[in-house]
């Protein structure tokens, strides 16, 4: 079963391929619907945008949440960590898979009204629901490792040393495939009651900064090796 | 048992006050142990810098994350949403309350080694681990959501409409203590293994940029009202 769809996926056309992801009772929110998005093209830029989510598990019965980094390879998402790693170690044990829940957020700026109640966050995010497998296969476990490398940096894979024997027997890999997906966005201003747009409270949107400051060299930094272009250009 | 306790630390003076949690089988990471910290200062600033957690609980078995607004209060979260959303109807029809995971992070850097292996990320992070109550004192409530506010931009709480009774009713907060509590910080630069301290590869930390962008004010902002100086000066 899994088998075939996989075939079926990675035989299809991109024309055949659905823009979108089909909604489940788990992504369809209570509230805020019109905030809800399953485009996959949405979803894919905020994904891309970010390389560090919020992993979800559950642990003897209780939720755990850690943050970890995570790259993306089509419709497929790599994590990966320390074989000793508590989600990695429970994925690796888990059959048929460790149930995970695993968000990405940008926060693109406070949104100030004139009510405390309509106070609000512009925001992105993204919410994936399903099962993290362990990745055994050799070669996909090398994409998953570039992938989350060059997910922070790109280029940046090609341009450090590949991991050993001895660091490729320490790491895990899990994927998480997106299929059960969706994305929340809110833009714009302060959307305020009608009756009180003339208080004489100040209303607005403060956008949040994000960026890169200059880098800072190893202290063991072999003199003479110059900073890269694709990290200058970062 | 619990207003006992409650009692107890109220009575406590500053100086007899333990200034770190109780480390737990949960709160012990499995690796990176040295980077753990459970000292109460370190925890409340990382909390007190940022204002956007994930928080995860357990749905029909399986974990859910989102992000969601917090506010501190010493050692008591608060957490605020419609009385319709998942997260918080489940904590007020449970009993004795929700089990949740709240974790809050910071990325300060990237972290470029020679090898992939040794590449990384500088961060800081704390991982609430609880059961989250609903909250109904009022006067409780109206310490939580001024707290919210004012943990977002200090001072805007006493500057904007308090909430009303319609929008009272509409809203629910709850509350996580800080009882069993970590922090996780990396810092410094890539830590290489000896042997490739001479490979032709820049290494070193890109540290990010946070901050924010000049205001925008709402397209219907009564002309006059001039921006406050507690967001002039964020």
């Amino acid at each position: 079963m899994k088998f075939a769809m996989e075939g079926t996926m990675q035989d299809a056309t991109e024309e055949s391929r659905p823009a979108a992801y089909a909604p489940t009772d788990r992504t369809v929110p209570t509230r805020s619907a019109k905030r809800a998005s399953y485009d996959k093209a949405l979803v894919h830029a905020i994904l891309d945008e970010g390389y560090v989510c919020h992993l979800g598990f559950v642990r003897d019965g209780a939720p755990v949440v850690l943050p970890t980094l995570y790259g993306r390879v089509g419709e497929r998402l790599y994590i990966h960590g320390s074989t000793g790693s508590r989600p990695l170690r429970m994925t690796g044990q888990a059959d048929p898979g460790l149930p995970v829940c695993l968000t990405v957020t940008h926060v693109d700026g406070l949104v100030l009204a004139r009510s405390t109640f309509h106070h609000s966050i512009n925001y992105r995010s993204v919410v994936v629901h399903g099962i993290a497998h362990e990745v055994t296969d050799p070669e996909e476990r090398w994409l998953a490792l570039d992938a989350l490398v060059d997910h922070v940096v790109p280029g940046r894979a090609a341009d450090s040393r590949p991991a050993n024997s001895k660091e490729l027997a320490a790491t895990a890999v899990i994927r998480l495939d997106l299929e059960e997906v969706s994305a929340k966005v809110r833009t714009g201003g302060a959307n305020d009651e009608p009756e009180d747009l003339a208080l004489p409270h100040w209303a607005g949107v403060i956008p949040l900064r994000k960026g890169y400051e200059a880098p800072v060299p190893n202290d063991d930094l072999t003199p003479g090796i110059e900073l890269p272009d694709y990290l200058a250009t970062l």
